[in-house]
């Protein structure tokens, strides 16, 4: 029973604008030290467990060129192209009857392209028990450990233990409010959702055919399309727009959960890359040349061509992201990380399409 | 009797990097909605006294190429190329000297290439009056009316009117600290020192051979030596650095003020820069494209090449200075606009010398 990995590329978030466009989405990007590409880094963390060859990749077709220049080595069948982003269950159904067409005894994982993960040996240690809960028919997912109260992640309920660290799964949350996140924690049976899911092919396309018909009559003429854009979009313009989380995983009448905890960020604003840099003695970070004077807790993060020709300075400010790329200039307090979508809907607004 | 302009645009200052550079000080900057250079708008400004024929440039040897591409109509014989900066009576000395082997009668205005002006014609009309009392053979200046106990300016006590607008002057004095300022202000008789100097030729040459006799005597040598630098280089090694103010006007036994009040501005940090822009509703001043969200009070001043594809925005930051180039971006209150020196010195010592 082979191992397959299917990384979920087609997210296309504003969230770090201007580092992030819609040519040119997080996945994309590194967002820390290494200087890899979230994506790249995905696929490479996973290779003692699924080797580029039985590695797939779900994503738009506007990020075909970009997606193909960062993986040279994966194989153009492998990458599937959607012309329209109608949300995860379509993009795991799509993978999955992909992937049992050509090895009917696969066992999948499904990963999203843009998170962070601190601890990469026990992330593997993790992947693996899941996998093998999966191997038994089970499908599985990883709950994060939660450290915090946190209100910008989706929560899994858990009921029981069926081995060390394996739970079983009850039902999948919404973002909480702050009261009941707080409780989730001091609870000790949520755990963040992270978009991980494990399952033999098989199983995932017979709870498809269960939960979401239309999507699964669908999959044989997706298959015959391949890379034909225009027999995909009419067959995407057909169905709905639903979430493995929603479509499937929560109908089902059982799951798994695997907990996890290996530093793991699902990189949601400039706030966490600011945590995840390495900090100076006082708490800036930067990429790229910078200058502090008596400033501190500071994110500079320079994408410039010609990095060692250019500089940023900062004097006298505190806790603020200045992120530069050629063309445009941010400075938003850390603190209000969040809120770099506004800037996004003003350039819209204006008309400045190439610097979305 | 003919008036020439002198421009002095020798000056080299650092407080607005990163757009004034060693290469591109603050003269060759425009830092308004005037795409001019200040040193092209303070010669378009005198025209109607003075005519770019009988205007002349004195400034360092660096600046040479850049001054010549902005005033394409200065003849070669009007720029005067200082191989090292030896102050300003060195300055104002050679000129005179040089103009009046051309033109024994001259008059002649020395001008800064550096400040703002915002009434023109009132502007003009101080000056017109400054020449016709150097004409009668008296050295003149020009005092500011002070709007302000400003620390940062020197000023000049004046003694008694000799006409309308027309003082008495009595001594030039050092920056003032704020209790002197203020004293300055309320007593009536100090006004801002403007660095403006009028004159006869035969006049300052004269008050430079009493009170200056070994840069009087180094002049023949110096028209001589014209554009031969090397030459040049061994006469200025051999004179003192001395201000014009301090070694000159100080000593006259006597001199006059010409009051002006024509919205006058040295432009000595970024601060001036948002102070004299255009401010929308929230008091943010743009030279470039620029979003603001929830921010007020802020400079944005974007020198980048092809502007129309850039931006630049602010998120929740308020009464900040955001001064961005192709290679280097600044971020520093506008209320410490003046520590800008600070980062100049940090790049100086990290070796970074193609951003100075």
């Amino acid at each position: 029973m082979a191992t397959h990995a299917v990384v979920l590329a087609g997210g296309s978030g504003t969230r770090f604008w201007p580092a992030s466009r819609r040519a040119q989405p997080k996945q994309l990007l590194s967002l820390s030290a290494d200087p890899r590409s979230l994506l790249a880094q995905t696929l490479a963390r996973v290779e003692s467990l699924c080797p580029i060859e039985r590695s797939w990749v779900v994503t738009g077709t506007h990020l075909a060129t970009a997606i193909r220049a960062e993986l040279p080595r994966l194989s153009e069948s492998a990458l599937l192209l959607e012309p329209e982003a109608k949300n995860t269950a379509l993009s795991v159904g799509w993978a999955a009857a992909a992937i049992q067409a050509k090895d009917p005894e696969a066992l999948v994982m499904v990963l999203p392209s843009d998170q962070h993960v601190a601890d990469a040996p026990a992330y593997l240690g993790t992947l693996q028990r899941a996998l093998e809960s999966a191997a038994q028919g089970e499908v599985t997912t990883v709950g994060i450990t939660p450290t915090r109260a946190e209100t910008g992640y989706g929560y899994i309920e858990t009921g029981g233990e069926l081995g060390p660290s394996l739970l079983r799964g009850v039902r999948f949350t919404e973002k909480p409010n702050q009261a009941l996140a707080e409780e989730y924690v001091r609870g000790g049976r949520h755990y963040w959702n992270s978009g991980m899911f494990f399952f033999r092919a098989v199983d995932m396309l017979q709870q498809i055919e269960r939960h979401l018909p239309k999507l699964h009559a669908a999959l044989p003429a997706m298959l015959k399309a391949g890379s034909d854009t225009a027999a995909l979009r009419a067959i995407f313009a057909g169905l709905d727009s639903v979430s493995i989380d929603y479509g499937v995983m929560e109908k089902l009448p059982s799951f798994r959960v695997v907990a996890g905890d290996f530093g793991w960020s699902d990189l949601g604003s400039w706030q966490v890359a600011w945590e995840l840099g390495k900090q100076d003695e006082r708490e800036n970070v930067a990429v790229g040349h910078a200058v502090f004077v008596d400033a501190s807790g500071n994110l500079v993060y320079d994408l410039r061509r010609k990095p060692e020709q250019r500089t940023v300075a900062l004097v006298g400010v505190q806790g603020v992201c200045v992120i530069v790329t050629d063309d445009a200039v941010l400075v938003i307090p850390r603190e209000r990380a969040q809120e770099v979508r506004a800037v996004v809907d003003e350039l819209s607004k204006a008309g400045k399409k190439a610097l979305l």
